[in-house]
């Protein structure tokens, strides 16, 4: 059975709301990052890189958002999470997940992650001083190019969790909702799916 | 036929070489990073995110290394790029692609890219410095978990050319080559294939 560590408020968040909706058989646990849980030496053996997600499968761990979610929707096909059996539609859906992980997410992390790349104060200031600007043109480009009702257009993919669990960071990270009425459009249709209304009500209880 | 955009020594390369052990049919055009071609209407026509590499087929453009590398294995199965019978193989070389993607070139781009995350010149300053060593550590991870000779254990993959890529980088970036045995064995194992040779000869004379 597949085991998915997480933590609330994470880039996890899409994998958990990803097994919700394929219908799964799977158990969670929480890595507990306000006691740095994530570093140690028991997490470590899971997931070497010390983040979340990972998820244990019969096979052995899996870890990076854009992997898991692909892996997910081909596990559960009759769940219908990604065009399988087209490779060029699987490609563009994998575009959009791999924009989200190393473009939007990384420019969030400069926020509340700048030690990863400095170490003076100041620059890592200077760093969180920017997200508004850079992630905002992040969701410039994705309001833009946002088609709907999903993120890939007619069909719901992993691509719509993994586009709401970020989305979600908006506020926090200053931006102005009102300059994106697409992507807003697009949490409320999340937020009525009973998956996600179960999944977040669980994380929010964790 | 496709087309695919490209520049010299940007991870554009990793997709260049992939089509070329496909035995894709294709051609490929440099886009001037020194003349800021990449900003210009024309390019941001084809790619909006102004980067390369963007990969023009028939239904249109794809960009993101990760999900043009899936698409080219799945595209030309007979090159067994990928083990695309095998989702629980294949999520594994995705996320070691996702990796390579959302925080390898990631912490390298804060070398000469650091107004995407910050305008202080201090600042941008203080990232280049860090570089060494936070490109130094994904390298640490992956010299660690490499069993070779290929990225993905016994078969090439579409991880290798992305692999070479980016530690073609690792000079420039400051590291000390001798802590990287097994990645310097795969640069080497990589530069002995006739496709890798006819590639980069082509960019070097591009």
């Amino acid at each position: 059975m597949i085991k998915l560590y997480f933590s609330p408020g994470a880039c996890s968040t899409a994998s958990y709301l990803a097994l919700e909706e394929a219908g799964a058989d799977y158990s969670v646990e929480r890595v507990n990052f306000a006691a740095n849980q994530q570093q140690s030496p028991e997490y470590k053996a899971i997931n070497p890189k010390a983040r979340v997600p990972a998820m244990v499968t019969d096979r052995g761990v899996l870890t990076e958002t854009p992997a898991i979610l692909a892996f997910i929707a081909q596990s559960y096909p009759k769940a219908k999470l990604a065009p399988l059996d087209d490779a060029y539609a699987f490609a563009q859906m994998q575009a959009f997940n791999s924009y989200l992980c190393s473009t939007v997410h990384v420019a969030h992390a400069h926020k509340g992650r700048g030690t990863r790349w400095a170490d003076d104060p100041a620059a890592i200031a200077e760093m969180k001083r920017k997200v508004p600007e850079s992630v905002g043109a992040c969701f410039d480009l994705i309001e833009k190019g946002f088609d709907g009702p999903w993120a890939m257009g007619g069909s719901f993919t992993v691509a719509d969790p993994y586009l709401f669990t970020l989305s979600g960071w908006m506020e926090g990270d200053g931006l102005d909702l009102s300059r994106y009425p697409k992507v807003m459009d697009h949490r409320r249709r999340m937020q009525e799916r009973p998956a996600v209304q179960k999944v977040m009500a669980a994380i929010a209880g964790s």
